[in-house]
């Protein structure tokens, strides 16, 4: 087919699955009817699926879309910053988002299929982490695979969340502590994961800092959101 | 009535509460007609709403016993020990978490109604991180609201996560992080979430290991799951 014509059939898939997104946000996945579909999009049903199968092809190139936007965030910014990004995106990403966790929960062959998409974003956050550790800023003295575990169960946790409408109301200082929990601890810092306490550089072992003094109950709340 | 009566109709009560949970586990809220309740209690619709108004009352009975019994857990444990029991909770009890946070999305009345026992586990959360922060273990560099937000995002990401069939193979070991992300960090421990550093108890300040040393590259990931 000539260029201008795949360009063109380009443009009309994005305005499609631009519309669909919003019909599947606002009226869920069983509830955007094709009726639905038609009116949000503005074209007759033969247009749309023309483009896309039928509903569950759309569905499925949303939340692919999302999934590779993820993955590439993560390999380049880290999965904190996907979860930074989160509450700024529209009701359309996270309807698409619960459609998928439901689809998980009720459709095995769903799950199947999902499951390399699921990998490709998990294989993005470790490969991260990994870099991270061989230059000295995430801890070693833990799997990665378990820092992508709890990486990956905060976003679960984000995504249920804004769902549900219960913004956290210090989203950006919770992030900085999930990103402190999984940042390299300083020497001698006491260790509730295992026995790597180690001295501080040239200070003898018998007088590292290994407990905490317990005197300052009576210290104020500071301000957090610095940054 | 006489007291043996009121004995029996409470255990009449747990009775229909236990056999209605695993049928909301098994065909979810809608797919649990009365048809399959009879069913599951072995009893008849009419004996069974003699104890309950209706399904709706059937569920909310349901919500507000594990409310309440996860904020009596919170309360003597914290959130964290909460979150190691939910491996060994049964279906049902996910289930009915579940349906929990799809009606907060859709059902506003429900959303309403539910507000108050959202607020008794995280006053729950809050009053015992106080206690904590008193007692010298929990860091008191950010507000305890910021913390108990924090954990209560973990909390729902391991509800999401299981309930998606993802149970992660390092649970105890991230629970062990989160744990360890809300605690006290030692003096001298670069934290990027403030200013607050101190040197060591006896510890000169120009001395204090306020960096991390680059050299750790071929560190080893350590085993994890210790206790």
């Amino acid at each position: 087919m000539p260029k201008v014509d795949g360009a063109r059939l380009e443009a009309r898939r994005e305005q499609i699955l631009g519309a669909c997104r919003r019909a599947f946000a606002r009226h869920g996945f069983e509830g955007a009817t094709v009726k639905v579909l038609e009116a949000e999009t503005g074209l007759s049903r033969g247009a749309i699926f023309h483009h896309f199968r039928d509903k569950e092809a759309l569905f499925l190139a949303l939340a692919e879309e999302d999934a590779a936007r993820t993955a590439a965030v993560v390999a380049e910014h880290g999965l904190v910053q996907v979860m930074r990004e989160l509450a700024d995106r529209d009701a359309g990403w996270l309807g698409v988002q619960l459609e998928v966790r439901r689809r998980l929960r009720t459709d095995p062959a769903f799950a199947a299929r999902w499951a390399d998409r699921q990998a490709a974003v998990l294989r993005a956050t470790t490969e991260r982490l990994e870099r991270q550790r061989e230059a000295g800023v995430v801890r070693d003295d833990v799997p990665v695979a378990l820092l992508a575990d709890f990486l990956r169960l905060v976003l679960d946790g984000l995504v249920s969340s804004l769902s549900a409408g219960m913004p956290s109301a210090h989203l950006s200082g919770v992030l900085d502590l999930v990103e402190d929990a999984v940042r390299r601890p300083s020497p001698g810092t006491p260790s509730s994961t295992g026995p790597q306490q180690r001295p501080a550089p040239g200070e003898p072992l018998s007088q590292a800092p290994v407990s905490v003094p317990p005197a300052h109950s009576t210290a104020q709340e500071a301000p957090h959101d610095q940054h």
